[in-house]
């Protein structure tokens, strides 16, 4: 220390600002200083006098400072869950081998049958609807041919009562129609999933396609149920989103159209939609790549990991030891959680986004930054976007603007929300636990609870609202309704895999 | 379905914007167009044709698109370690019992009293080297005086390197004092611990006190002697800082001002800080109860679990079973991780934030948002503002100015920084592996991989730094490097919790 003598002689050393950029500095940067002490070449500059501690400022993590970016938690997170992930598997390798096995899987012929004949006959109910439409369209063209014909007489009172009249009686048939079809749809696949598919994974395909179509099939049908309302009467009526008026009802009720909204990443059916100029083919092939790389990172997680896990949990669930329970279900969240994250990113972020590419389809918002949500509602409408899109134009503001109040309609949207989550889950398993159900009608008390909690301002609700989702979502909710679910299943059937069979907790189960 | 039939008579429903704001929508709301339909109250609104797809847009999580907030993840990723560390807890509890115990601690009562000499005689070098300053500003002054004396006589070069001259002569003499003093500070405080202090925790809490102490007196000698010079030489002097005009040199020199030095939540001397206006209590106790609430957490939780874990990670160590040990060292990183995060926290924002209300200390930039770099360099700058700022402005900036080219003082400030963490973690310890010192030594090149991949723009290069980051120092350095001193204590003593004294393989590693 002796020797740091400071000389007068090396303060006109020149020092490129660059190279002292490399450490940079907060405030009143030495690079300054330095400048300046090389503009005024005579004059001494003292750096061991620099202020460093210049002005008040806050701990970047104290509450009411400017929050700071977590992005590097994200990372941390994604990191985290890999090792963890990772170092289980090691561990079940170990004691297991390799538990990763295509030829294993004893999915049944019947059940590739059944699947292809569902998956060729389910859009068939679509075409059906097309053609009710075609009729319907037909009829509200001969009409309007009737009033241009009666010209210019003028609309009394009594002529508009007998239109409306008219409108809603040929409405009642229409929708009967749609009706009969769009049921006939759900109620066949799911007695041939429930019935017919063994293997639960072809089930959850098959039943997660007829419901898109079912959804797809009641949005096309009431979207041009207003269509044709408003050519009808377009004196009372308001004026239609500027975004279809290149192609005005009944120009929409054609083939191509319809063959368009089939394959559209969207359940709601619009006559046009917004279109990206040209297909970007590279950023397709990205983006199916990515889906085949995390399905792949998804089936050996859950190969190596997650099904020797769920098959030790069983014998817990039996003797009901509650603790060992509680263990079972923090180890199966970490994994589920992995699994929920992968499967999310592959289907909404990549899948979606190389099928809309492929479309030409302008409007990717097939989800928000849920991750973020300090409320369980916000949840819910941020995760699925082309659900909740469905939900909030066909039936909570409908419900809404025929009189019901606000919470009522909420609650219809998550009855009926609970309803597709039951059949998606609960047929393809053959086990109707309602825990499915349950599960989406528990979200009504949670949303109550976390919009009380998030509001609390000086207690960082935001915050608690935020760990209270990932808690009963990602930590509770699904790991707990898996192990349900696979409980059930082994109980009723044993395993898919071969390699189970043997096991003594499962010999019970079957022997019971 | 059939019975949704949408008639006019609802259309004209008044219903309050408030309660549809409960479902938030995106773009064109549905409350706008209720609204637009209440005020001409006899045209229908079809909700049924509302334009969701109205715009193109782009899935938030696109490369390209505007990157959200990841907040949640942040929240997601506290979780996750606290029910992985809790559910491996549990496993730890059904295999060993309950392994924290308050008594089962043999420390010795020489190491307290070891530790008591040395807590109370190291701050006494601060009180010689700002007994050595009272003599170099007495010097100063009488200087001074005689300059004043000699009135109006023009400073002929002959003069000026006259005063030079005597000024680095006594700044010798001084800089030799003060060297004598802060190396016999670190030297008495190294040997006492190495050498009679048994117990790790005592140890390293003793020496780091020393370095802190070291660093300040360093500090406080070369700011001074600036702040001597500058006050010799006015006319070849840069201005000083403004925020130092309250207390000029020789005044700063006094026993209060050093007081406060000592108890201030820096390493870099300066006359005057910035300073807040009054000592906020409740905020001091909410700080003073994270530092005892997460000490308790760490304490828990290295004992319950990081104990047993290391312990059992000692026969893989021995018979280098390679996968074993990588499999470990991904256990151990899960509550390294753990560990680290809550005692940052607990150090860093809790117990310096309450350290400087109490000393009403205004600059409380502690640590910037280390989570988000993309480049280890920056993660050595921000995470210890402390250190950073006093290698800053008394090494780089110092070997800077002297005409070292940047890189070489970086070296040197990671050579220094190397040293004293192998002085803080070899010494107490009693193993100087120079794993800490090469640990440092490994950043070098690692600096310059992750300056390079940070700036690979289209390949998400931020994003592979922060990887890197992360990997590199909280998933393999610092699990790795606790293994390997816990390894080396425990060859060398055994360990410092009764409980483990029978263990096999401890006899075994003792015996050798």
């Amino acid at each position: 220390m002796a020797t740091l003598v400071h000389t007068a002689t090396t303060s006109g050393t020149d020092i490129a600002p660059s190279t002292l950029s490399a450490m940079p500095s907060n405030g009143n940067t030495p690079e300054q200083t330095v400048n300046s002490s090389t503009r005024s070449t005579r004059k001494i500059k003292h750096c061991h006098v620099f202020a460093t501690h210049s002005q008040q400022r806050t701990s970047c993590l104290t509450q009411g400072a400017e929050t700071p970016s977590f992005l590097g938690f994200r990372n941390l997170m994604i990191l985290v869950l890999i090792v963890s992930n990772l170092r289980l598997m090691i561990e079940n390798f170990r004691k297991y081998g390799v538990l990763i096995c295509i030829r294993c899987h004893d999915y049944r012929r019947d059940d590739v049958k059944y699947g292809l004949l569902l998956y060729l006959s389910v859009p068939c109910h679509l075409f059906i609807a097309y053609m009710i439409e075609l009729a319907a369209a037909q009829q509200a063209k001969s009409a309007v041919a009737r009033m241009k014909k009666a010209g210019e007489e003028q609309n009394t009172p009594e002529k508009v009562a007998a239109a409306r009249r008219s409108f809603n009686w040929s409405w009642r048939i229409i929708a009967f129609l749609h009706g009969v079809n769009s049921s006939a749809n759900l109620l066949i696949a799911t007695h041939v999933v429930y019935n017919r598919i063994h293997h639960p994974g072809i089930g959850t395909l098959c039943e997660m396609h007829a419901i898109i179509v079912w959804l797809k099939t009641a949005s096309y049908a009431f979207t041009n149920r207003d269509l044709r309302h408003a050519l009808l009467h377009p004196d009372q009526s308001e004026p239609l989103p500027e975004i279809y008026a290149s192609c005005p009802y009944p120009r929409n009720i054609n083939w191509k159209n319809l063959c368009y909204f089939w394959w559209a990443p969207t359940l709601v059916y619009q006559p046009v939609y917004p279109r990206t100029e040209r297909i970007r083919w590279m950023f397709v092939a990205k983006r199916l790549l990515e889906v085949a790389g995390l399905s792949i990172v998804i089936w050996i997680a859950s190969a190596q990991y997650a099904a020797p896990l769920l098959q030790n949990s069983l014998d817990k669930m039996f003797t009901l030891d509650f603790v060992s329970i509680v263990e079972r279900v923090m180890k199966l969240s970490t994994i589920s959680l992995f699994c929920w994250l992968c499967g999310f990113f592959a289907l909404f972020q990549s899948f979606m986004n190389a099928l809309a590419e492929v479309m030409r389809f302008g409007d990717r918002e097939f989800y928000g930054d849920w991750w973020n949500v300090s409320s369980v509602r916000a949840y819910w409408t941020t995760w699925n976007k082309p659900v909740t899109n469905f939900m909030r134009r066909h039936i909570y503001n409908s419900l809404v603007r025929r009189g019901w109040p606000a919470m009522y309609a909420q609650v219809a949207v998550f009855v009926l929300s609970g309803i597709l989550h039951e059949l998606l889950v609960g047929v393809p398993t053959h086990n109707i636990l309602g825990v499915a159900f349950a599960g989406m009608m528990i979200q009504i008390p949670l949303i109550f609870l976390t919009d009380v909690i998030q509001k609390m301002k000086g207690m960082g609700g935001e915050v608690m609202g935020n760990m209270i989702f990932w808690i009963s979502f990602c930590l509770v909710g699904q790991p707990l309704a898996a192990l349900l679910y696979f409980f059930a299943w082994q109980a009723k059937y044993g395993s898919v895999s071969k390699q189970y069979q043997e096991s003594p907790a499962l010999q019970f189960f079957v022997r019971r």
